[in-house]
């Protein structure tokens, strides 16, 4: 069921991500850091190798893979909500190789930073709580 | 011309979008019953097949296209404006296959919604209003 | 090293670009007649052709190349901050051709606009400067 609610910015941050730390690793510790619970996220930059994953949706399982290569960060786009408690980054990007040739996918661990400059809006209302849902077998939001 | 107006945020929704149904009508069907008339949209997901189309700027006229399995939503960017009096939401998304390969373009209906996190923001400031534009063949803002 | 720091939204820019200038130096044009210092950038639209790059992480250098043909822009995203004392437009963008196929990179000059929407969220806070960074090559903003 399509369902929105209203939420409220509550505070901007903007900065780099480290060179050579995990990059999913790295948004969460930020948004733990500074206490988001909701928010979104985008982000450019580059990766020195990508880890992503497609999500099968007939045997709901995530296929992983690794791009092993120095990638342009095109585009990432994410958000923070809530899954068992915890603040949980959920988020997709766009990768682009030296041809110029483009690679997309669900981030996951294994995605070693190069340089990021990241934009992070913390949110706030009512709390978004990711739960499992049957007929995606994915976790989304309890609305 | 380049022309930009100001505009001021006036409210931000978050959720996520029905399974099963069209992409491009659930969007607009969300702005037109929260009264967005002017906003911008970002979105991640996946959906079960893709209707784009990339815009011949030679023949002006749109190229339709079907890629007709699951793919990842790797970004979807949009915004809300007004067409022949009644909201109009135009998005643009990259998409990405299991084997990680990315396709883009203008989305089109025909695009069915797996799973997809939503952000709206609706924006207030003077109206942005479609019109012919003879050079491009698009409609594009009066400005 | 990872560090953010907190920022605010100053004014949001909604509007487009002109047909036939080139992206990014008219991206540029905009955030230096609003004096835009400190900014955050989204786009859609199409191109007539396109010149990219991709950063050599070993060479430490920029490999630029051209699409030589009309691409829609899937998504642009790029920040504003200060180099040599002159606000500085830092994008990439995720491009697709007429078949759906997906292109990334660094946004170079040499991209000719056929039609460009775009927003730009005017930023302030502290100075984002960007310095060069040896572990990295690249003038990165020094936190």
């Amino acid at each position: 069921m399509t369902a929105l609610k209203e939420v409220n910015s509550r505070q901007l941050f903007m900065g780099r991500l480290a060179y050579g730390e995990d990059l999913l690793d790295e948004i969460t510790a930020v948004c733990t850091r500074e206490n988001i619970r909701l928010g979104r996220i985008e982000a450019i930059g580059a990766v020195q190798r990508a880890r992503m994953a497609c999500y099968n949706q007939k045997t709901h399982e995530y296929r992983f893979f690794t791009i092993d290569q120095p990638l342009e960060i095109a585009q990432l786009t994410g958000n923070v909500s809530i899954r068992q408690g915890q603040p949980m980054v959920h988020a997709h990007l766009t990768l682009a190789d030296d041809a110029g040739n483009a690679y997309g996918g669900h981030l996951a661990p294994g995605t070693v930073i190069f340089a990021c400059e990241i934009i992070i809006e913390a949110l706030e209302g009512p709390e978004f709580i990711r739960e499992f849902d049957e007929e995606t077998g994915l976790t989304l939001w309890h609305m």
